[in-house]
């Protein structure tokens, strides 16, 4: 599983003295923003391309809260891919604490900027490839 | 199903030119925010008896996307409820163009302020019957 | 001046149980959509002109916190007008509790979407008469 | 001029394709924490012993925007102190174009968790000596 370490901010903390459940969304985000620029291709990459991954769904399960100043390290990976979409999952645990804070998924489709589905691998086959290789590797 | 309205504002929408899917949760917690006050306990009533809900876990589908300047409800209902939990139910459509936004469902805990759960039907028995009230009424 | 106005929601507080400092910058941006709106132009039928006007500086100055579940009232006016572009002045109170929270600046440029400065009163005269008309209505 | 380095993330962002404004605040807060704690004493650290530095004002200028997936330098120094008071400085600049972003300013009170104000010096001399140190060494 890819990992990147996140510093929790003021500005995620909400009058619970806990991080706001909103912002674990984020933290998925950014996990999978650096999880595929670390592997080759960013996703800035294949938006000058044509080629979007639109949020199609996404789901948080929240454990135990994370706070303020804690870094915390959010894994993700592909955990499903078609030739339509594709699956990625989370963890959010604690760097120093251990803590499992929070696990999620999220669904992402395949289109072009103007958000019309296009085939992956017909279209974009280096693309497909890259992320198909992604997927292959967390199997193992 | 209770609704309220919120228009989409700049900071909602991200570079795709729609509403940044992390925002969708945000709404969520709007509605069922206003529709708890609207039935005549708000949260911060509950949280002054030291009862909170944190979120347990949260899902949202995005159908088509919302864009900015739009007037969007989001309608919300307790789908379920125990003693020790519910889950809310969201829609969110355009006021105007009728497009379905996204559907999505959020679980929450019943615990005082320091996180710890608590019999709610037992030490907040006022507070139970409220919610079981608002159950039933979305049932019929 | 014009007003508006907000619920502070959860989302919008911070671990010090008060309004984040940086969401009053929102609550500024939402007042001043809502003002042109109400006069009859609303900043989403300007950009369909391909005009905008990106923030060129923002300010604010923080007095007493507002808090979760409180209605705010945002007022706003434009306080300058220029042919490149213009300023608006915001202030923050509690619709209840009559405490002043806050008072703020920002100042825009005039420029289409390309961010390409244009000058207003030439290109666009029916927005320039509309934002003069209501500069000098704040005058009076 | 101590200086930290942020990848701007989608939800930063905006439909006008740019860092949405209100989100430069906040990237100010990143960089005045990451000080802190490089410097020696984190601002959680600070909390604990009941003092908190809540933000008395913040403005923000805007120079060239800034955009999804760059990495931006920001650098903080502490421009002003008293015993009441303390004023920092910003400047936001891209790493690889090295354009000048954004620049701002925030001024903070000296408190208690309560928000009471103390008199740093007298009250809590190891954090009066440690601010003051690094606004010395900022002038050299």
């Amino acid at each position: 599983m890819f990992e990147t370490t996140v510093r929790v901010q003021y500005f995620d903390t909400d009058k619970m003295m806990i991080v706001h459940h909103a912002n674990y969304i984020r933290f998925f985000e950014i996990a999978r923003t650096e999880y595929l620029r670390a592997e080759g291709m960013s996703y800035s990459e294949m938006e000058k391309e044509d080629f979007i991954m639109p949020v199609l769904s996404v789901s948080a399960e929240y454990k135990e809260p994370a706070v303020y100043d804690e870094e915390i390290v959010i894994g993700c990976r592909i955990a499903k891919i078609s030739h339509a979409s594709m699956e990625i999952e989370y963890e959010i645990r604690g760097k120093e604490n251990g803590k499992f804070h929070a696990k999620g998924k999220s669904r992402h489709g395949f289109t072009n900027r103007a958000l019309k589905p296009i085939p992956l691998k017909k279209k974009q086959p280096d693309i497909y490839e890259f992320l198909t290789r992604l997927y292959e590797n967390e199997k193992d």
